[in-house]
């Protein structure tokens, strides 16, 4: 045990023993029943006289803090109530390096839906708020069976460091997945990240600086936001529609920006659920190629469609090197797990694994490896299927809830695919004036606020998930919404 | 299926979906037995004539490369050998930006010394370059057990996504032990981490710009040296000795470099095993203050210790926010789970969260939840009573070793815990030229050069771990390198 002396003090030791040992026991940091040291060990490891620690231990135990049970050795007491906690040392002011050099609209501050939700104590909570699917569905009872086959079959080598670019096999079933979804990737250029979220930074650190510009869609990702701003990095939004991207309008923007790299949801955005058009797709491809400008292609359910035509990967038009690719398996399967990864031929390949490699070395083995031997193509297919089917029910009984239920002046297209339905407010109405009332009445949601680079931007719009709610919360929890919104017109 | 089509183009619609499916066969991202999904479906997804499809699939089952199963689907074939594999495509120049901005020293370029031992394919190959104690005394059957009955406990809660700081249970059993240890810290100050390597990340991310320098031990970690170039910040190094950092030194180079970081190791430092001295870990402490410099204490392994007396962890003698400390468990329990910790107070512990959050959002709360069972204070105290045992033996029997088999111009001090011997190597003899040659011989140390900002530096040094192999590995290591030594003083 290493507990600080001061041998010029005159504070003697026994008594600074015995004030340390009493601060970690009246802070709950030393809880009831832990065993103190040994007397003669403590001594020794100090460089005391055994009776120093004697004292000590004497002069706790006269306070009832400890209490030495016969031959086997010195523990602490349960505390008594009432006795004051400890409050944390010092009134010296923090040091300045603390605060900020760059004092930023610090995005995030604001309390998250979920928490407003649980906070405002409703009995039935209906939160619409959420980014990823539904794990309800998951079988994590077959799930569990794979992890202990893992761990029973591998060992220790499971709890060892592994390959930094990520599980070699695992690499090899992310390609097979990818491609049985028309993604042909090399597993060699794929890198496991601690999901898809931990591939977004990366690539920031790799090819940004603070200053530089990044072009994204309005809306996009919050958390992406927020990475970009805790870089130092500016972010000019591109307008969208229910295409995507207006691409139209991009050459102008790089002209004038210079942008560094252009970060897009092609698929079923977040928060839209807009998909780009596949001449767009093109255009984009051929302007990233044209100004020399990376695109950081980020596919987190591009596999969720519901209906309508499949459009490519970006990165399966790239003719060489432009996109970075990005996906995961949180929102599919597990987010828990945090596991996605990214995959980017060329030299920035090696440039990407070894940021990964500085920033936590790799992404737990034991992890990867479980979620290799679950995840087999037809295993993934299968789950994928049950869950298209599961999701476009909820998206179609979230779009008729609507219609019931919310003022007719709302808009919003209904998305082919993804987990997202994206409303306009009826006029005069903003979305986060509206979140601590519908709270209240037991309904969350994501408002529109958070998805632009200027909050004001998206005030008048909503974010709803359908795919993490069954139909009949959709239902009640859209209900509720409508209520809200009446009062706030009115 | 998301396959990339061309409408405008002159090849046919069905030679597209062939040649696509072509190279994923070929390529092996679509490997055998592989069910290619239903025509109907596939010209659904694509807006294609079914028959375009059946065309596509045709012309594949002529090549040989699927094959139709009554009333089941197409199959992709098991590839005939020899078929030639398909280069990856374009010879296009890849992308500028691929290359960085600024070329660095890429310090770690060269192989790590696990591989060179690895392919020199000795029989018996011995490695004693590994930078974590022996995980082969790691209880993985109770581990296991606990992992089980955390998932059985926890079912879908484990794998969602938790508290962004870490699951609360585990930042408590983590401040229980390392209070168990002498150092009380509080649980809301403790931001899980992905191992330590991502806390010294988080904490480069929030304090430090690129042109910044930061005061490091000289030698250090040499994967905290690579993060610190991968951010573009400049490191100077503080020379020590064998008890630690020269903080004598100290005052003079903060008043020449206006550093915006100190880094430290100060027990059983990586790669020296020396422990700061109390005094100096005082003065230490007492310039952060004067200069309000932040001090970024990295205390990988200051539980094993194996004599001497304990030294107060640099965090206990922080009058207040000056000292941010970062742990882990990879090096004492597991390296492959990825969970380690920092804890800081004041302002700036939020600033490192939000981080964290954008950063990967979140540890595996599997793991975090598998390891909070496992840890508890009594368990973790058993554990590290036999590992300080074993180790100890173990430096003794590499310490004789030296003694008997390296020439008597090798000069060391035996570190009092720990896991490493530091070495500097006979005049003229250098570590990386001994390397390779040490390899086929069947041994492998850490070469000096890695540790140091110039690599000059530690020319004439090398690393040996002692706490991952058993004695008789060690003598008969250590035997190995004295012929090598002898061979290349000669």
């Amino acid at each position: 045990m290493r507990i600080p002396l001061d041998r010029q003090s005159t504070t003697p030791l026994y008594r600074q023993v015995e004030d340390y040992l009493r601060r970690g026991i009246r802070s709950g940091s030393l809880p009831s029943e832990t065993r103190l040291p040994a007397s003669r060990t403590l001594a020794r490891d100090l460089g005391l006289n055994r009776l120093t620690v004697e004292t000590a231990y004497a002069g706790l135990e006269a306070e009832g803090l400890v209490y030495s049970r016969q031959g086997s050795g010195t523990y602490v007491a349960a505390l008594p109530p009432g006795l004051p906690q400890t409050a944390p040392a010092a009134d010296l002011p923090w040091p300045r390096w603390h605060q900020p050099a760059r004092p930023g609209a610090h995005r995030s501050n604001d309390p998250a839906p979920s928490d407003l939700l649980l906070a405002a104590g409703h009995p039935d909570p209906i939160d619409l708020s959420g980014g990823a699917g539904d794990i309800r569905h998951f079988p994590a009872d077959e799930f569990r069976k794979v992890m202990q086959g893992v761990m029973r079959r591998d060992d220790l080598a499971a709890l060892d460091y592994g390959d930094r670019r990520g599980y070699t096999p695992l690499r090899s079933a992310i390609a097979q997945v990818t491609a049985s979804q028309g993604l042909a990737l090399n597993p060699e250029g794929i890198l496991v990240t601690s999901g898809s979220q931990q591939a977004l930074s990366l690539v920031c650190q790799v090819l940004l600086s603070p200053g530089d510009t990044v072009l994204v869609e309005a809306p996009t990702y919050a958390s992406a936001l927020d990475l970009f701003e805790l870089c130092g990095v500016n972010t000019v939004g591109i307008p969208t529609d229910e295409h995507g991207m207006q691409v139209e309008t991009l050459e102008a923007k790089i002209r004038l920006h210079h942008p560094r790299l252009i970060y897009t949801i092609p698929n079923f955005s977040n928060p839209t659920g807009a998909c780009l058009s596949g001449a767009r797709r093109r255009q984009l491809i051929a302007l990233a190629g044209q100004f020399d400008i990376p695109i950081l292609e980020d596919d987190f359910v591009g596999d969720l469609r519901y209906e309508g035509r499949a459009q490519p990967a970006l990165k399966a038009l790239d003719p060489g090197g432009r996109v970075i690719y990005v996906s995961t398996f949180s929102k599919m399967l597990m987010p828990g797990l945090r596991v996605g990864f990214l995959t980017a031929d060329g030299p920035v390949y090696e440039r990407l694994a070894e940021a990964k490699r500085v920033t936590d070395l790799t992404t737990s083995g034991l992890v990867q490896r479980a979620l290799e031997a679950y995840v087999t193509i037809g295993r993934y297919q299968a789950f994928l299927r049950r869950s298209c089917q599961r999701y476009r029910r909820r998206r179609d009984a979230l779009v008729s809830a609507i219609h019931q239920h919310l003022p007719s002046e709302v808009c919003f297209g209904p998305p082919q695919g993804g987990l997202f339905v994206w409303l306009r407010l009826p006029e005069g109405v903003r979305g986060d004036d509206l979140l601590p009332e519908a709270c209240q009445r037991g309904v969350a949601f994501a408002p529109g606020s958070r998805f632009f680079v200027d909050p004001a931007d998206g005030e008048s719009f909503i974010r709803l998930n359908f795919a993490c709610q069954p139909p009949e919360h959709l239902q009640e929890g859209v209900r509720r919404l409508g209520e809200v919104m009446r009062n706030s017109i009115r």
